[in-house]
């Protein structure tokens, strides 16, 4: 009986050319598609929740797919991570000339899979996300150089936090968010978008932003992540947030944030209430 | 005026083949020389303190060469460091066929250049070694997967920390070490090494091995970190390493931990007092 299958799952962005499949580059839906068609012994076609992009990491990305599944739900995952092991093995040792890698650790892994209701997906049935954003004015780590922005003009600069949140306050409600729209993205009717929660945690040197939204325009959090960032410097004022959104001028906001500092951190599929 | 130039560096070994230069493959040894002999503007041949193999992790490497160098040794770490980040610039993007990084991080950094004495050798004059082996009994987590061993037999699984840590002390001293040993390593005169210290620290779940010795024999760290798993399993009593030891007998020992665990943290050119 065919059945309709959501997995949650997390990746590492670093070694893939983003979520959707491209020919002749590592993606991670690609990476799924191929994995998934070879456990079920069909063509399996997913629909992810985002279309992350190349170097944009997930904690809690969604997916879902209709299969004949034969395999019971409950050891499904498993399967697939073992089969997502060989293929990263594989990948290591073709595209890097014989790389290490643990034999049985990939850098896309499925949290969890259950069946759904066959009229569920997981892009339209999105009520809202979480991003995370990483950064740091610490000295640059080799271990975290994809995994956090290391602000080049900042190092050893202690950011203003709470100049920072002040200014997250702006980003919450119902607005047009045509400044923090980059172009390249699928053309969108509306650039009104609802921002549920905008948080700055952490200590001085590293920091997360933390935002939940219905929707976001391409590069949104990266911008947002951006602007922030110049009045955690003191060169913008909380305040100017106000006026950037209502110029809808992308020129005004600041630059976009590189991808490796961002997180998609968690999908909704349940309405979220306005904090 | 010939200089005599001493490195400290930190490297993510994940994407190199090990320390030493080899046609074709990217290792950190044949990639430092490189940079520096742009950089100096000559031919540089680096000696460095360890060969850490293909997957191994370094936090406090060292390595000597000698050169004409007419950059501010003030200046040199920094020098080198951005021309470090361009090389992994260019090998994400060919190798990697586009694959993002972060414009201005490698995933080799220098972390002090100092002169020293021209006769000074950071091989020859190494008095010892501080390795650090990361396992864990968590679940896998994407964002480690080349950071640390997670044991798959073991997962949700507490080790005993006690009975490691009680095993631990019997390495400590000058003994010969022929059961830890892989074959296929530079053949030496003796298999006696002296080791200074040795501990086990962190929580249940993730676990840290910490080892200092005046040297060690090729995988011999990570055979006494396969070695102390099985005592953390149970499946060893803390009393047996000293039989072990005793047989020279490479087969009664552990199973060699995967490289991607292994830390070489730190170098000491002084003499280092026994516990």
């Amino acid at each position: 009986m065919y059945k309709n299958i959501l997995l949650k799952l997390q990746y590492d962005g670093s070694e893939f050319h983003g979520w959707q499949k491209q020919k002749k580059l590592r993606t991670v839906q690609g990476t799924l598609e191929e994995v998934l068609s070879r456990i079920c012994g069909e063509s399996i076609q997913i629909s992810g929740t985002s279309r992350t992009d190349a170097g944009v990491h997930a904690l809690g990305q969604c997916c879902t797919f209709k299969s004949n599944l034969k395999i019971p739900i409950e050891r499904f995952a498993s399967v697939v991570n073992k089969s997502l092991a060989q293929e990263y093995s594989v990948y290591r040792e073709v595209g890097g000339k014989g790389l290490n890698s643990h034999s049985d650790v990939s850098d896309i892994k499925v949290m969890e899979a259950s069946v759904c209701d066959m009229n569920f997906h997981a892009r339209f049935d999105c009520k809202g996300k979480t991003y995370m954003y990483k950064m740091s004015t610490a000295n640059p780590n080799v271990f975290e150089r994809n995994y956090r922005y290391f602000l080049p003009s900042a190092r050893g600069i202690n950011l203003d936090i709470e100049a920072m949140n002040e200014a997250a306050t702006y980003l919450v409600g119902t607005q047009d968010f045509a400044c923090f729209q980059a172009a390249g993205g699928t053309p969108r009717e509306t650039t009104v978008r609802t921002i549920f929660d905008a948080d700055i945690v952490g200590d001085r040197e590293n920091i997360e932003f933390i935002v939940t939204g219905g929707g976001f325009l391409y590069n949104m959090v990266r911008i947002m992540a951006g602007t922030l960032i110049e009045v955690g410097l003191n060169k913008k004022k909380p305040a100017d947030i106000k006026s950037i959104i209502e110029s809808r001028d992308r020129r005004l906001a600041g630059h976009t944030a590189p991808a490796c500092g961002l997180y998609l951190k968690q999908i909704f599929f349940n309405d979220i209430p306005l904090r």
